[in-house]
């Protein structure tokens, strides 16, 4: 039997709230392929999303079917929380078959169950449905009408449960250990992949009480490389005077928990050391704005004014919200966004600035709580650290 | 500038072929949208495929653009082969924003070029391109006709240059560094997340001579988890009797080599123990059926007949492609694949069995070779691994 990281009741509240703002979009059936999503509201646990597979939930049905590649029913047993005589097998012959393809055995499936002239929501703008994979499942369901869901799941995760909050500050003790360890390890003439491997184990170790599970690959790129957010270390030895970004997050049952610092070793670039302070003292601000009631908007533009007013200018947004699977895909911490935050939302307020040759990185997850100012999740200093 | 792994004249080579082949299909201007083969064709190393990007490729026109959010333009600069000219970042406020899309800006930016009307080739079944992204780009494009390419860049990568296979044997190092981890690590009372920790340690940190690459996580399922293909570890203790199905990859610059092994902590159970051997035997009979000019079908039928006539079912291909990114997503060792083995393919043969509630696995990457039978990359027998 699959052992649950949630009580039956949470997933269930969960699925509840799905159904409703399904009823609301006017969907009978939502086929979730999101794989963030599937884990939310099933318990599933396989990386298998580069299959087809879909939860189905039906509004009028408690629990949901969980339908993937033959070979995963296997995952399905050992972790989702329903029934099983919900989870549903294709077949491996459709498996790479240019012919054949798993949503002609979805179509067939949703007839079964009478739902093949529904309306249907699809997740439209989230890997890893494809355009292709929609339009097999268009043609073999004429009669049913196909409603974009869009994230409308992905809202249903903006506020944690208590359960979801204690995974996530779990998280966030293995992100400051693994965070301390790449500040131990970077050093002159150390290779970065040597430096990588003690920061990738540490997340994954967690500590004595709790171990860590798959986290995100961290991102540590140094040197002129640090000027791309989203490159990573390489087999070079650090260098006197190179930056490394690094942004991390440990996990607990999906849920992660970012962060990222900038380590330097040898003398830092005066350019970073003064940013740095900047930064530091604009989280302040904006996290201190980051109180239940104030939109997502105001938050970015306590932070956009202070830092401004010093000469640093921040393009991109300065966070989004997080969980299960790192970014949810809703809020953002950008001009325009006016959702409003509600005790335990969570968010990554990821400062990062990067020019053509340099950046520099600070970040954290906080929570939103019931009154004031937020809670946050790291216990690192929120500063430049200069390794001898 | 960048460090390229691969020679310029690599890069144009990869593209010559695919231009070859998208004059054949009809495209004028290729948008390669899965992460793979924009590295592939580009050097492109960013891990940045959650937000839309495009390499576009104009069969009349040298080097292709890069076109990405403009906060990784900093990863381009420092990984494409391409002249910067070519690198185009799409401003920050595209991003999580419902009303505006990216793919607003990549139409504006086709229609700069006179691609608007031309004959524009999309990869509809492959990750991250979505159908909300794919019906953005129809309406703001109302004169192009689109055409899908579906895995036309896939198929280029399935013969691999003698660079790459330098590459994939040092990933087939890596991967045999990290198995012996494994091995080494199983033991009762130790934690299955510390044992993860320690493997993934090995295919970061790889050898004193090259480093590994961002690798995909490892799979270690333990117990009656190990009856799921895709679970992985938890944070509990391995207890006597239990069996891990590992399967890992060591990685060199995108390059990746699988490589699957069970470990049995105390006594195996008598199914494995029956199972393992006609494997191992099985394997060598499939393997020595991979010679050039072969299908993969029969490759497949010569395992099935050997292990079949021996009581051992696998109702799932027995390997695929391998190479890039890991699964190539084109040609799979499965009854009715008449692909033709040739020379400087790769494959993964993955001799997986899952049942319901135990598994075995073991698996090997071979190069096809000019004739013969293949080489393999890994010298790790190729048995059950009892650990006292």
């Amino acid at each position: 039997m699959a052992m649950l990281p949630f009580e039956r009741s949470e997933y269930l509240e969960r699925l509840g709230k799905t159904k409703q703002r399904m009823a609301a979009a006017g969907i009978d059936v939502l086929l979730v392929s999101n794989e963030h999503n599937m884990n939310y509201l099933s318990g599933y646990d396989g990386y298998s999303s580069y299959v087809p597979q879909f939860l189905m939930v039906a509004g009028d049905v408690d629990e949901p079917l969980w339908v993937g590649r033959e070979m995963d029913v296997g995952c399905a047993l050992n972790s989702v929380f329903i029934d099983h005589a919900g989870i549903v097998g294709y077949p491996e012959r459709y498996i790479g078959d240019p012919d054949l393809h798993p949503m002609g055995f979805m179509a067939d499936l949703l007839r079964e169950r009478g739902w093949a002239n529904r309306r249907l929501g699809v997740e439209l703008d989230t890997e890893p449905f494809s355009p292709y994979a929609y339009s097999q499942l268009q043609r073999h369901l004429p009669n049913a009408q196909f409603v974009d869901a869009g994230p409308l799941v992905n809202w249903v995760r903006g506020v944690k449960s208590p359960q979801e909050l204690i995974y996530m500050r779990q998280a966030g003790v293995i992100s400051d250990l693994a965070m301390q360890t790449a500040i131990d390890s970077i050093a002159v003439r150390v290779r970065q992949c040597d430096a990588a491997a003690a920061v990738t184990a540490a997340l994954i170790r967690g500590t004595d009480e709790f171990g860590g599970d798959v986290p995100s690959k961290p991102t540590m790129a140094t040197g002129p490389r640090s000027s791309g957010p989203h490159l990573t270390w390489t087999e070079e030895r650090y260098k006197p005077g190179e930056a490394t970004n690094i942004e991390l997050g440990g996990c607990r049952h999906r849920y992660h928990c970012g962060l990222s610092r900038t380590v330097v070793v040898g003398q830092p670039d005066a350019k970073l050391t003064e940013l740095a302070p900047i930064v530091t003292e604009g989280m302040g601000v904006a996290l201190d704005a980051a109180r239940p009631g104030a939109t997502c908007e105001e938050v970015e533009a306590a932070f956009r004014r202070f830092t401004m007013e010093r000469g640093a200018l921040k393009p991109s947004r300065i966070g989004y919200a997080i969980g299960n699977g790192w970014t949810e895909g809703t809020a953002s911490l950008k001009p325009g966004d006016k959702t409003v935050l509600e005790p335990n939302m969570t968010f990554h307020m990821m400062l990062g600035f990067w020019y053509t040759d340099w950046g520099y990185v600070c970040s954290e997850v906080f929570r939103v709580a019931d009154s004031g100012a937020p809670e946050t999740f790291s216990s690192l200093p929120r500063q430049l650290f200069v390794n001898a």
